[in-house]
């Protein structure tokens, strides 16, 4: 299946928190999401976003500007089912075999401040474990359990750089 | 399988980042290891995982102020494997049959600051896919991938709350 999954922030904290930021946009790239939606504020992360293309490949991006309510608005509108991670919702494991069906994707990942409608919006809402954690980890949990597994062996291409794997010491190539 | 897991963080950054510890050490607990250790410096973090454990049940452990390479010769001592995440490392899908044959592991989780000697030291290093992202997700997969899925279905013992799984909305019980 050519799946499509993008990947939607809302409910930032009122203390900025840009390593968490950071952590949402790199492992949507590496785990094989298209695309992150964030907030005009939010737009310093792009530069590194540039940087990790340039030098690792790949053209992930990040969308700027657009309010959640019409990035889920329009997701729906091209028929891409809505999946709101959160601590709350039904248990991954009672629900992968539907997600795994879907084609087209748009992952919500939360945070303290999500507003209800979300939850109503939504076409699913997922729980990686019912134990408050990280919403890294959910989202990583997810892209790797929707994909199975075939997101840790996709290439990035036209990198500057590559590594190769070693069993011990770090091994780095120039392409 | 009576698995023991245990978490040791190394390689901190000179800035501190006390969201990313906080993370590490919520993910530990949510996916199944006993315990996390940390440096000295880091304490402030055992305040919020007693408030969780009370909350959310349990009894996870951070244990404080032994040195990287006293853990980890104590974990060899005690016939633990020491599985290092590192993007450098062979990965995960090539060695996760063997790490599910481990009865007792030591998983080390670095930061740009992990000296050389521990990814000699490590039995296994091993690479959530070979680009940059997150060490609180590779954590989670691999953890996940260890466990099979298992850790997700852990009940977490005397909690004071207890979240339902529900498909739209918020549903906690008091115990």
């Amino acid at each position: 299946m050519d799946r499509s999954i993008r990947v939607l922030r809302v409910g930032q904290r009122y203390v900025r928190d840009d390593r968490t930021l950071t952590h949402l946009c790199l492992v949507s790239r590496a785990l094989g999401a298209e695309s992150i939606y964030l907030e005009d504020a939010e737009k310093d992360v792009t530069g590194t976003l540039e940087q990790v293309n340039k030098t690792w490949g790949g053209e992930f991006k990040a969308v700027l500007g657009a309010s959640w309510r019409k990035v889920i608005k329009e997701a729906k509108g091209e028929g891409r089912s809505v999946v709101h991670l959160t601590m709350y919702g039904m248990p991954i494991q009672d629900v992968i075999g539907e997600l795994r069906g879907l084609e087209r994707i748009l992952i919500v990942v939360g945070g303290p401040k999500v507003p209800g409608k979300v939850y109503h919006e939504a076409d699913f809402n997922v729980a990686v474990t019912s134990q408050p954690h990280s919403e890294v980890a959910a989202l990583a949990i997810v892209l790797h359990e929707i994909q199975g597994g075939e997101e840790l062996k996709r290439a990035f291409p036209k990198s500057k750089l590559r590594i190769l794997p070693t069993a011990h010491g770090k091994r780095v190539v120039e392409n």
